[in-house]
């Protein structure tokens, strides 16, 4: 089984500029994680335009959508801004068949302390590979369908609807 | 569904003991880690006696048997260290029914830098929740069944027989 | 000798909010970077209100200057934002006399990846000890007296004027 | 000025080989280190063989003692094994003029949590600036002259005679 793992940017992939101070988005972060996390599994990692989850519009959507169709691979992790991940997974659930697809993110990027990122990463890296076709998010260690999914913005954690 | 961790000890939990220069064990990693990791899914962690997996012997096997045969929860996942975890798998895999238990552990302690432990924990938590009744080793993003892996001591990585 | 060290916030101490997805200023990391450097020096650590240094006015400034005149320690160390930090410095050099105040800060957050927080602490409580009387900056591995430092933005870097 | 830092091995510079489960020492960590702390002070590194400082013999302590002496610089930061620290110092104390020598290392090694390596290097590396000629060893944010120290080992500490 080869695993494809899509990057989109989100509170995982963020950097701290140093010149300005801010958080934003340089090179991903996951060419170092999957190394660290010495997976023997074959791996594709296609990083799309990384965004803030808060600044995708339906393009940035459909991009994701085009990229899971395209996909030789039928197990696919995507790493995502958590504040929109069920609207580009309710993009995708009624319209890829027989894949299995896998959004995660985080609430601390990887690169600040107490990330809950890698973490996050091997989850969603196991359970694409075991779960039937589909459309999920994988979030504090919890699988959800993807029409059945929010995010309790005030908590920070992930529920059923 | 509720998900029960126990530690055994191994690689994954070592602590540097800085008055004695060693590696050794102290408290587990593995509260800090599930908090880190902001599972909202029930956890019950169950801290067995910390070994190096290289100084386990049959009783403290069978130690881990019973903990997974008293345990209530049908999804259970042990970190153990990495030599022996086949070896320990395989006196749980016959003996063991009704359940989903993973193993894993890591190739770096999760104190060290560049440690795949949080990664292998996240994996390990999610499969377990999805994989068939059986017994299973999860190690490199990886899932082998317990009658079929072997750690390739020279590459660092587990692979079929 | 006791050596004091003052918080005033910057980015050193600023900590990311996950349910907010910015950095700003939470507990202060000073405790814990204080035990973490095993310091037998006696140590104390004031902690004034955390702002970004851009945020700083004149009465800000005065406050830090009163800590310092008001410290029995003849060794200060002040933990302050990059951006204004010889600003900081201009109001103490005149002002205070008897003692030596070293101000330090960080390029990253102590709490992100590759953060030269600890360094600079470690520099500047080293300093702080051994330098005559008098009030400096110290960044870059390098010492700048109050009156001759300016932070190169373009750059990231302090440097003489 | 000028900073030559030489490294000698010890806690500090200890790398985990996960194929053997050991500490040990491979490439050292003090290139990464010195870019991490963006110093702009010129800085000459110089790595002599790595060593635990329980396995040095005087023919080690000969060759660090003739690095300082061959070194065009008068300010010198030697990162070195705790354990002899002080009898390494003893050496170089009676035989070096006109240069500012300062020990330093670590309790805990560089890559593990929790280290105090990169606090303790910030520290050696601005006292090596300021003080007068001669050797000292800088651990636990004090300085010591170098016939005026011992590792207490119980407590994990440095402390005059």
């Amino acid at each position: 089984m080869t695993l494809r793992i899509i990057a989109t940017g989100g509170t995982f992939d963020k950097h701290y500029n140093e010149l300005h101070g801010t958080l934003g988005f340089a090179a991903s972060h996951l060419p170092a994680a999957i190394a660290r996390a010495r997976i023997t599994t074959p791996v594709e990692l296609e990083v799309l335009p990384l965004l803030d989850s808060l600044d995708m519009g339906d393009p940035d959507r459909q991009r994701v959508l085009a990229s899971c169709q395209a996909a030789p691979e039928a197990a696919i992790v995507i790493v995502h801004g958590t504040d929109t991940m069920q609207d580009t997974a309710a993009v995708l659930g009624p319209a890829v068949q027989g894949k299995t697809i896998v959004f995660t993110g985080a609430m601390i990027p990887y690169a600040i302390d107490n990330s809950d990122a890698f973490f996050n990463l091997g989850f969603a890296c196991g359970v694409a590979q075991v779960l039937p076709h589909g459309v999920y998010v994988a979030m504090n260690g919890r699988i959800f369908a993807w029409d059945n999914v929010q995010k309790n913005r005030a908590a920070g954690v992930f529920q059923p609807m």
